[in-house]
């Protein structure tokens, strides 16, 4: 009987704090800005994924997600799969000894711990593990920065997802777009209280997708060339240097500024793009009433390309910004697990807050359907945990 | 007996394509961009303004608006009067035998027909009314010019009401404000049949004024310089071509172009600046949906400082446009009068967009507190009219 080769690896999400948004090549997903995002715990959500090959299997390349056979056809998902063969194959051409998995079709099995309700982006998550898994499976002796070459061409924000803590990812300048990658400004552990709150706003309807969001606002945005080319560059700048020192406060500003200005991109696109809505605009508010409220600022949002606000604080204003949340929205799945009952709902401030920012607080408990708790993280981790059995059938 | 002198004037509300945003110099309302914008019919909203002075009267200056006494002593008023006083000396000084109304005190009555809970900005209307009378008064030489140069110091906007039809606001380059004029692109009756319907969306809270906010975006928006410098002196250009040439499609384009520059760069604002609610996007989308049925650009939408819309669209379409919306909102003040029951309602369009665009119009239905029907228009009109009698009490 033939081998099944399996290997298995879990692989987080990450919300960047500098958005990446404008692609200058859209079938290398080569971006016109550089951008930067913190990793999340995989305690809290994470795609784990276990790849396997087999002379056994159909001679197709499958992938299982959640249940659900998926299409692996399209140019990116291609694009991972050839190039993680291409360096698998290089190792067997020199050593012979090496079983030549290259040419065995693939089965892939892959399951996230988080609601697909949630509306969270898991494209990073899922392509930063599948080529994580793939890579582990082949046994290949590559960086995380050279996986994260590859899984940039899955989707462009999974090269964010190879490393764990604060992570950037340079654009690069080469046609081919080998400098394009992703680098660790700094482990998690060098600014571990680092922490999210993310509020799942119930959205009517999806909005534009990403892919096609981002290709319009670069073909009609007038104002897109000076974010791309001025604005972010600075902010990079100005964003290492706050990791670095773990100033918060500046942190926390570039972090909402720059979401402002990838919003106010899609605004100024034709025809304009809107994933702000009246709900996300009570969260900005009730983040300037705490801000307002502390004299400093200790709470900072960020918005991808849908409604939901994610919050970043520190594990010592738990109670200030968390704890002010979890007062305001009420009763609704998150507070119930361990983390969330830790949080101490902060009903006096919440009064305060109301006095000027009241119609807020009432959107956003009517309009809030979830909220996760999170923080920094590690990046992809190893493990023995399988999604494939040892004949090759996936475990659901 | 004293002689009491009066004068009277009606001035019309504009509202830009092209927007006014950002001043580089705040005491004399001088803008960081030249802006454009529609004089709208004063048949439908108007103030009414009669200037009078008299040794009869007491000492001090006085503004009466729609029966309540305002302040005239900011900074804006006065350099009005200021400015109005020494051109009237100047005749004066040139010519004794005029009377020295200069030395007299002034008492001012103004009236708009339209309701301030609309939440239209008046205060361009209000300061092209309170110059073209005051001037009437003088019975000064001034052409219209020369009082927008006047008006601007007032409010800066107003300064486009001293004419009718299609009138642009050069920003000018000295730093007296002398070359910071209105001019008229083209009278109302080189494109008579612009329309505009306006729908007044209901607020739960006045949002950030605009002098206030204007400043806080040239202080923090890091796009805003590239709207400032290249998209709108680019705009300009193509805008007046589009008016020459009454191109509705280039003129409708642009003017939604430049609504959502503008509120980009207010979301870009620290901290951001919103203006456009959830019921301002659905109005957003059922333009679009409008245009998509034409299969072109027939309505137009654009947002001042404020929720409420104004689509702009030609006679020929009014069906499809107000008509549309005549259907979607369904019975509100403004449909009423002469005007709005001409309007015929267009039931057979409004299924058709519902299925792209049902949420956007119950958002609407709910949103919408009242429409005003109106269109392109003449400038200030000297009336008889007087809202002073001939003992120099107000007329109320």
């Amino acid at each position: 009987m033939s081998e099944i080769y399996r290997a298995s690896t879990t692989a987080p999400v990450n919300i960047a704090v500098i958005k990446y948004w404008g692609k200058r090549d859209p079938k290398l997903n080569l971006p016109t800005n550089s951008s930067l995002s913190v990793t999340l715990s995989q305690a809290d959500l994470r795609t784990h994924t276990t790849a396997s090959c087999s002379s056994t299997y159909p001679k197709e390349d499958t992938l299982l997600l959640n249940g659900s056979p998926q299409d692996v056809s399209g140019a990116r998902t291609q694009a991972c799969f050839r190039e993680l063969r291409a360096l698998r194959k290089q190792l067997e051409d020199s050593n012979s000894s090496l079983s030549r998995l290259s040419e065995l079709p693939l089965r892939i099995v892959s399951e996230n711990n988080f609601p697909t309700a949630a509306g969270l982006a898991s494209s990073a998550a899922g392509f930063a593990a599948l080529v994580r898994a793939i890579a582990n499976l082949y046994e290949l002796p590559s960086s995380p920065t050279d996986l994260s070459r590859i899984a940039r061409q899955g989707s462009g924000s999974a090269c964010r997802s190879l490393f764990g803590g604060y992570v950037g990812w340079e654009q690069g300048s080469a046609t081919d777009g080998s400098d394009s990658v992703a680098f660790q400004v700094a482990p998690a552990s060098h600014w571990p209280n680092m922490r999210a709150v993310i509020l799942v706003v119930s959205a009517a309807k999806k909005g534009v997708s990403s892919t096609t969001g981002m290709q319009t606002t670069v073909a009609t945005s007038s104002l897109f060339a000076a974010r791309a080319n001025e604005t972010v560059p600075r902010r990079m700048a100005e964003m290492q240097k706050a990791i670095q020192e773990k100033d918060f406060e500046a942190f926390g500003k570039v972090t909402m500024m720059d979401s402002n200005s990838f919003h106010a991109t899609c605004l100024d696109t034709y025809p304009p793009i809107f994933y702000l809505n009246d709900v996300s605009r009570a969260a900005i508010k009730v983040v300037e009433s705490i801000n307002a409220a502390a004299g400093k600022i200790i709470a900072a949002y960020t918005f991808d390309a849908g409604p939901n606000a994610v919050v970043y604080y520190l594990e010592e204003n738990e109670k200030e910004v968390a704890g002010l949340f979890k007062a305001a929205i009420g009763e609704k799945d998150g507070w119930k697990c361990e983390r969330g009952e830790k949080v101490e709902a902060n009903g006096a401030n919440l009064e305060k807050i109301k006095e000027e920012a009241g119609v807020a607080v009432e959107l956003l408990k009517d309009g809030v359907s979830r909220v996760i708790l999170t923080g920094v993280g590690e990046g992809p981790v190893k493990t023995g945990e399988t999604l494939i059995d040892e004949k090759g059938e996936p475990i659901l």
